[in-house]
């Protein structure tokens, strides 16, 4: 197995919790929580995969991938319930989940020789789709979309660390691991202490 | 025609009229109708071609399929006041269209001998998807999210029996049909019967 | 560069400027903006691509593209508060990237030699589906679906007009020129006048 291919089952089984947690929180049947696992799993990946017209989907040459999302929302159904907050649990899940799906990613651009803009777009991309769809699905108002929080910038600024460090070294485990640390980082500070970029403001403020 | 193209033709008809019935909810333009029967016409099946990286996707092979969504949006148009509810009839069209559109996902991906993950998948992706975003684009809550519903289990079931006659016939009329009257039943049940499967509850009931 | 190129890179920049807008209207944070700016710029010309499975997608090929969406987003994020009303502004700028955006579209599709209905999907696809992600992905309810505004409608009589163009001249120049400039008259019209096609009515008028 590549590097890049264990973060895929790594976001994979962890996205998979998130649309999991999500289909309980809409109350679903076990097929419903099968279905928003692997939506929300596999996601981000496909769309890396379609905009870089790769031969086949990662989870179409492998397809253990799905069998580790519906682990995962099998392991929900019957689990979340011993939750406090289901919610939060998802929001956490969630930013692990982005850690790891950004490197992927950007391993993926990388080893393609991409551009640095696709590189960064491919980072992010990879990262926010699947909890976007899974968000867009359910009917609910984006996490990326929620003000005064590090989301897509988490992302962006991961992305940006492993462009960074593949200027000083060529080895992918270095450089995806400070991707996904500092994506991690970055988005966990804002959930646990508020970090936050300054947001646009209608109206500047009158001196 | 191959029985996979008529499925195709047949499920792009129905399904254009789920969509044209979505518009009229909306009161939509003459346009609109067009608008909304196309995109959950082919939905479904272009996420397929796009996902199996097929050469061609089915209505750009033939623009014939996109007539048949037109004169589905056309029909509905002119017709639309004399349905006593256009919310049932929506429902149960959208129920036949599943019957007909997991079939065309199933047999396109046999036909491709692809793994029994991705027969299912495909299966389910195909039938689910062009109604999943006629809802998400009408800022409905989706029908394979309502409570207490047969709907992605419909279409995982369906899919399923498909594998399990394929153990025993290659005849894909077989097969096809065997998918497509599983389906249509559990959704239909569901939809007269009240058939579900448990639902996911946030707290075991206390004994 | 090429004419459909030159009208790639206009209506990514006007497009990114409404998917600034949107984020200023969420007071979302400057990576917001980038975010929803490329989205909502790239959206439709994505889709098109992916869909004639096109070898390279436009902003892949040159990401030229992509530094041209951010502009767009950094433009607005410094300078909406002087905006009287961001809302209106939005919808004058995503008129005049429809009129840039169906071009586009119909412009590849026809340099593909593909029949009459996949030139006029293309045009509207094109056209649309950016705007239609922007609002799907805010939650608001899309431009698209709004009561009695030409939008789709404008996008294919645009595209029609480029047909129909195309049966007496070969020059591309003006057949685009005849689509763009249609669109963008239809779609201004429907706002400054409020020109309109019929909407359907759930039941006919009494006599």
């Amino acid at each position: 197995m590549t590097l890049v291919q264990g973060l895929d089952y790594t976001s994979v089984f962890i996205f998979g919790l998130t649309g999991a947690l999500a289909a309980s929180r809409a109350q679903l049947d076990i097929v419903g929580f099968l279905f928003l696992a692997c939506l929300t799993a596999v996601g981000g990946g496909t769309l890396r995969d379609v905009l870089l017209n790769r031969d086949q989907l990662f989870w179409i040459a492998d397809p253990g991938m799905i069998l580790s999302a519906c682990v995962a929302a099998i392991l929900v159904f019957f689990t979340a319930h011993f939750l406090e907050s289901r919610l939060r649990a998802l929001e956490w899940l969630d930013a692990l989940a982005l850690g790891v799906a950004v490197p992927a990613g950007v391993g993926v651009a990388l080893g393609l020789d991409q551009s640095w803009p696709i590189v960064l777009i491919m980072g992010v991309a990879t990262g926010t789709f699947g909890g976007l769809m899974r968000d867009v699905v359910c009917n609910e108002l984006p996490l990326i979309l929620k003000k005064g929080e590090l989301y897509a910038s988490a992302a962006l600024v991961g992305a940006s660390a492993a462009l960074l460090a593949a200027k000083f070294t060529t080895d992918s485990l270095i450089i995806l691991t400070v991707c996904g640390v500092t994506t991690v980082a970055l988005r966990a500070g804002s959930i646990r202490f508020g970090w936050c970029l300054p947001v646009y403001k209608s109206r500047p403020p009158r001196q």
